[in-house]
C-alpha cells in the first residue's frame, strides 16, 4: 500500500538522499518480488549512488525528456532495472502502481531490462558491456556537435569490467577527451555465479582506468557524503571520470548483503517482508534534482542541405565501394549526417566524406563494437550515422547491431570487400556470413548493389531509413549498369534483361549480378533468353517482381551469390517463393569450400559462382 | 635468383642474426613484389623481431612440427604473411621457389594471411585483436593441462590493441597466472590510413599492459641485443609478459621508413630491387633455433572413459540446458573433453561439469570473445572443447566463430535461453537471429533438441563433431519424449507422428516442436491427421525426411521457430526443399514483432508461434 507522498523542496539534503536510498531498496525489492523475477539485489548495491546522482547532480528535466540539455543516465548494468524504475517512481514520472503491476509483465513497458519504450532511457542495455561504449558516442555528439554541456552517466556493474568492449569505450574516451562522460563502477565483487575476477580490489580497477586515461576516484559506493564529493569533483576534468564504488551486492537487508547466490533472484514474500521493516519499511517520498540550463539551439548545419549524388557513364568501371565513398560525400550537405570508420576509411572509402566533412567524422581505430556503439550513441542526439568497415569485421560487432535494433536505433552501415571477389587477401577479410547474419536482425534493411549509380542512390536512401540498414559494397570495380535517372529503393529490384521468351532467371547482385548477365550472353548465343534480375534489395525483398519472374520462366531460378550457401540472396529468395503461389524449381549457386587467395576471377570461379557455372546451371534446368 | 644455402652451425650469433633479419626484409619484399600484393612494410618492421626470436629463443622442431613439445608461434598481426613465410624459407621447410611463386596465387598454402593449411601455423590470422587471445588457450592448454614447458609467442601489431579482445586476453592471461604466454607489440606507430591512436608511446602501452597484470619490457625494436635481452628476461615470471618494441615501418629502406601511405602495398620492381641493394642484397642463410626437450607424455586421462549418459522418464520435465550440463559431466570421464563458461555456468548448467572436473573447467568470465579463443586455443593442443553462455551472448563472438571455421577448428558451442520463450528478462536476453547466423559459419553444426535425451546424446556426438558445433538449449523444463535407445544424430530428424492418411506436416524445434506436437492434438481433435517432425538437425538438414512429408502432405508444410524470420529453421527447410522435386507450400510461423517481457507462454502467443497458431496456419493450408 502506497503511503502519501512527501516531495523535498529544492535540492535535497544528504539526509533526504538516504531516505531516498533506503526507498530505492525498498521499492527494488518490492517491484522484483510483485513480478517473481529480476536483480534487487544488484539494485540494491547501487541504490545509494543513484539517489546522490539523481537528487543532488543529474542534471534532467523529468517533465520533458526530450530537452535536448539534459543530462543522459545508461545504465550499461541493465539487470539493476528495479533500481532504475524505482528512480523513475521516486521523480514521479511512474506510479507505485505501474512499479507494482507492471514490472517484467507482459504489454507493459517496465521491461525486465531496459528499452527505449521508456521515455528516458536512451538505449537497450542488458547485454553487458555495451552500456559505456554507447555512452562514449552520447559524448562525442556532446562535445563536438552539439557542444552543449550535457553529461553522460553511465552506471556500470564490475563483472562487465571483464567485456573489451568497456576497455575500447575508455580508450576512446581518452582519444576524443570526453570530460561530459562520468562511469560509475558499482563494484559489488558478486557476479552472476559467484565472485568477480578483481573482487574489491579497487585500485586495480583504477590503475587499468587511469592507465587508459581516465581520471579515477575511489569510493565507499554506500557512504552518501564520498559520493556526493565524487560526483562534485568529477565535473571539470578535461577527460573521462571513472568512478570506482566500492558496494555490497544485498546492502541494507542483511540476510543476504555480502552473500552468494542471490544474484538475479527476487526475494520470496516472507524476506522481503524483513527485508523491508529492516530497511525502515516503504517510503513514499518525491524528489527532483536539478534541471539544465536553457537548451541550446543546435548549432546549425555547416552547409544548404542540397545533396547531388555523384553520377557516372553507363559502362565506365567503379567500385561500389568507391561509389559509396563519394555518396558519402554528398550527403555531407546534410548536415546532420555523421560518418565513423575503424582505421580502414582508405578501403571503405568512407575517407571522402572526411575530406569535406572532417568535423563529422569519427576515426574509431580499430575497434569495431565501439564503432557500432558510437554510432548508437549519435543517434541517440539525432544525428544520421553512417558506420563502415571492411564487411568481414561487421562481424565483430554483431551483439551491438543485434542490441541496436532493441534500443529503436536508426544506424546505417556499410561493409567493404565482400566475399570471395576481394581475391589474394584470403579468407580471413572475405565476408561470407555478412547477408545470413544482418538479415537476422530485427527490422534491418539489407542491401548489395552493383554498380555505381544504384550505391549512390541507395546510401542516400538509407539516410532516411528507419533501423538497422546495411550495404554491402565490392572490392573490385565493375561496369556502370544504370543511368542517373533510374530510381532506386530499398524492397526493389531491377529487370535488367527481360522478353517474351525467356525461360529461366538468373537473379544475382553485386559481383555475381555482372556474372548472371555475362551467362544471359552465353546463353543467348545457344539462343536460350534468359530473365536477369538486380536484387539489390535482399531485404526487404522484392517478392512480386521475382514471383512474376517464376511464373514466367516455370519456376526456373538460378540464384547465384558471392555468400555461404546459409541464409543470404539463395535463402532470402527461397524464403520468399516457398508459399507455393509460383513454380519454384531453385538452382543456387553459392560458396561452398573454404577459398584460399587468388584473383577475384580465379575465385569466383573456383566457388562455382561465376558465369560458366551460371549457364551451367541453367542449361541443367532446361534440361 | 637464388644464392647458394649458407647454414649456421649451432645456436647463431647476433651477427648471424643481423643477417638474417636483412634476409626476412629482402624476402618480404621479394615475395610481396612478385605476388602484386601484400605488406612489405609491416613485415619490415618487425623483421629484427623475429630473427632475434626464431634463431635463439624459439624452441622449435622444424621437421616435426606436431612434436608436443614445440613452442607456439602466433602471428597476430596476420597480415606480416611475407615475414613468416620468409622465416619459414630461413628455416628451411618452405623453399626460394614457393616463396616467389606460391605467395597470395590460387591454388596455394602462403595465402594472404595464415592459415593452418601450413603445418606450422596454429589459427587462422588476419581478423586482428585475435591472435592473443588464440594464445591464451594456447598457454592454459600448457599450463594446466599439458603441463609441458612450451611457450606461446605472439607478435600482435600496435594498432590491434585498440581491439577490446587483446584487453580480455591480457585479463585472462593474468587471471590464469600464464608465464608462459610472451606478446612481442611491434609498435611501428602507422596504422592502415595513418598514425595510430598512441604512437609511439611505448610508456601508455606499458602501463596499460602493467595494470592488466602482465610484466612490461620496452624496447628498441631494431637493437638486436636488446631485443635478445627482452627475449631472454621474458622467461620465468610468474605471469604473462609483454615486450613493447618500438620499430619502423618500412625499416631498411630509406623511401619509404616511417613514410605514411605504405600500408599493404608492395614495392613497385623498382623500388623493390633499391630496396634490396640498400638491404645488401639477397642472401640464402637457413638458420634454426634451439630445439624444444624430450616430449612429455600428455597427463593420462583421470578416468578410464567410460561415458554414461545421463536419462529420464519419458514425460518428466527437464530443460535441455540441464541436460546440456549432465551430458557435459557424464563426458568428463573422456580425460579430452574440457568446458568454459562466460560467467553463467548456473544458467547454461556447465557448472555440471565443473563439479567433476574443475581441473577441466576454465571460467572467462563476462569475456565471450576470449570464450571462443580459449576454445580454439585448446582445440590446437587436441583438448576437446565445449564453451558456453546465453546464446544471445555468443553473438559477442561472432568474428570469432567465423575465423574458428577458418582455423580449421573443432569447438563446440552451447547457446542456452534462446528465443522468446524465456520470458520475463526480455530481448536483449532472447537468443533470435542464433540459428541464421550460426549456420553461415562454413561447415558449422547446428543442433536444436527439445528433451533431454535428444540433448544428452547430440552433446556426446558433439564431442566427435569436427568443425564448429552449435548447439541451442531452452531455458524452461518440457516433457521427456524419448526413450533412452532412441539414437540422434546430426543431420537427422525424427518423425514424431505419422500416419498414412496425413494432409499436413507440422515442422518444430526446441519449444516448437512442444508446440507443434499440441498443434497437431488441436487438429487431431478436428480429424486433421497432421505429421509431426522434430527437425533437431538444422544443419546439416534431413532433406529426406523432409521430401518425404512434402510429398506425402501435397507440400503442405508449417514450419514454426522462435527465432526471427530470417535463416532460422524455416529458411532451412525452404533452401532444402526449394528445388522443385517435391510440391512446396511452406507456411513459416517465426517471431516477428520485438518481444517484451511476459510469460512464456504469453510470448510464444504473442509472437504468433504457439500450438493455436500452428493449428491455425494448418487449417489456413488446408482451406
Amino acid at each position: 500500500m502506497a503511503s502519501p507522498v512527501s516531495e523535498a523542496a529544492g535540492i535535497a539534503d544528504l539526509e533526504t538522499v538516504r531516505e531516498l536510498a533506503a526507498q530505492l531498496r525498498v521499492d527494488s525489492i518490492r517491484s522484483s518480488t510483485s513480478a517473481g523475477s529480476g536483480h534487487p539485489t544488484s539494485s540494491m548495491s547501487a541504490a545509494d549512488l543513484l539517489a546522490v546522482l539523481v537528487a543532488r547532480h543529474l542534471r534532467y528535466d523529468w517533465d520533458n525528456p526530450k530537452d535536448p540539455a539534459n543530462d543522459h543516465l545508461i545504465f550499461s548494468k541493465g539487470h539493476a532495472s528495479p533500481l532504475l524504475y524505482s528512480v523513475y517512481k521516486a521523480v514521479g514520472v511512474v506510479t507505485d502502481e505501474e512499479l507494482m503491476t507492471g514490472y517484467r509483465r507482459f504489454g507493459q513497458r517496465l521491461q525486465g531490462h531496459p528499452t527505449p519504450v521508456l521515455p528516458w532511457v536512451d538505449v537497450a542495455t542488458g547485454s553487458l558491456g555495451q552500456g559505456l561504449p554507447y555512452g562514449v558516442g552520447v559524448a562525442i555528439a556532446g562535445k563536438y556537435l552539439d557542444k552543449s554541456p550535457y553529461r553522460v552517466w553511465v552506471l556500470c556493474g564490475d563483472s562487465e569490467m571483464a567485456e573489451g568492449s568497456m576497455w575500447e569505450a575508455l580508450d576512446k574516451a581518452h582519444v576524443y577527451g570526453l570530460s561530459n562522460l562520468i562511469a560509475i563502477v558499482d563494484v559489488n565483487r558478486l557476479g552472476q555465479r559467484g565472485a568477480t575476477e578483481l573482487g574489491w580490489d579497487l585500485d586495480t580497477y583504477a590503475r587499468r582506468a587511469a592507465a587508459f586515461g581516465a581520471h579515477t576516484i575511489e569510493i565507499d559506493g554506500h557512504d552518501v557524503d564520498a559520493i556526493d564529493a565524487a560526483l562534485t569533483e568529477a565535473d571539470g576534468f578535461d577527460g573521462p571520470v571513472v568512478i570506482l564504488a566500492k558496494t555490497i551486492k544485498g546492502d541494507g537487508f542483511s540476510e543476504i548483503a555480502d552473500h552468494e547466490g542471490w544474484h538475479g533472484k527476487p526475494l520470496p514474500a516472507d524476506m522481503a517482508e524483513r527485508a523491508i521493516a529492516e530497511l525502515g519499511g516503504e517510503r513514499n517520498l518525491r524528489v527532483r534534482g536539478p534541471v539544465p540550463g536553457p537548451s541550446l539551439p543546435r548549432p546549425a548545419a555547416p552547409v544548404n542541405g542540397t545533396v547531388t549524388l555523384p553520377t557516372w557513364e553507363v559502362g565506365t568501371k567503379v567500385a561500389t565501394r568507391k561509389a559509396y565513398g563519394e555518396a558519402l560525400a554528398a550527403l555531407a550537405a546534410r548536415g546532420d549526417v555523421v560518418v565513423l570508420d575503424a582505421e580502414v576509411s582508405n578501403s571503405t572509402h568512407a575517407e571522402d566524406f572526411k575530406k569535406v566533412a572532417p568535423e563529422r567524422f569519427f576515426e574509431m581505430y580499430i575497434a569495431e563494437q565501439q564503432l557500432v556503439a558510437a554510432a548508437v550513441g549519435l543517434g541517440v542526439r539525432g544525428y544520421v550515422p553512417f558506420a563502415s568497415t571492411f564487411a568481414a569485421f561487421l562481424s565483430r560487432a554483431y551483439d551491438f547491431v543485434r542490441m541496436s535494433a532493441i534500443s529503436h536505433a536508426n544506424i546505417r552501415l556499410s561493409g567493404s570487400h565482400a566475399g570471395v571477389e576481394i581475391g589474394p587477401d584470403g579468407p580471413s577479410q572475405m565476408a561470407l556470413e555478412d547477408l545470413a547474419s544482418l538479415r537476422a536482425v530485427h527490422g534491418s534493411t539489407v542491401l548489395y548493389p552493383s554498380d555505381g549509380p544504384s550505391t549512390a542512390k541507395l546510401v542516400a536512401a538509407m539516410a532516411d531509413l528507419p533501423g538497422i540498414s546495411y550495404l554491402r559494397t565490392t572490392r573490385g570495380a565493375y561496369p556502370v549498369l544504370y543511368g542517373p535517372d533510374e530510381q532506386f529503393a530499398p524492397g526493389g529490384s531491377k529487370v535488367l534483361r527481360r522478353s517474351d521468351s525467356d525461360v529461366v532467371t538468373l537473379i544475382g547482385a553485386g559481383v555475381t549480378l555482372h556474372e548472371s548477365l555475362a551467362a544471359a550472353d552465353l546463353l543467348a548465343a545457344d539462343g536460350i533468353s534468359a530473365r536477369v534480375i538486380d536484387l539489390y534489395s535482399v531485404k526487404p525483398i522484392d517478392t512480386a517482381t521475382l514471383a512474376e519472374a517464376a511464373r514466367a520462366t516455370a519456376g526456373r531460378l538460378v540464384v547465384t551469390e558471392d555468400h555461404w550457401p546459409q541464409g543470404g540472396v539463395g535463402g532470402a529468395v527461397a524464403e520468399a517463393l516457398s508459399d507455393g503461389t509460383v513454380p519454384l524449381k531453385l538452382r543456387h549457386l553459392a560458396v561452398t569450400d573454404l577459398p584460399g587467395s587468388g584473383t577475384p576471377e580465379e575465385l569466383l570461379d573456383f566457388a562455382g559462382i561465376s558465369a560458366k557455372h551460371i549457364a551451367a546451371a541453367a542449361r541443367s534446368l532446361l534440361a
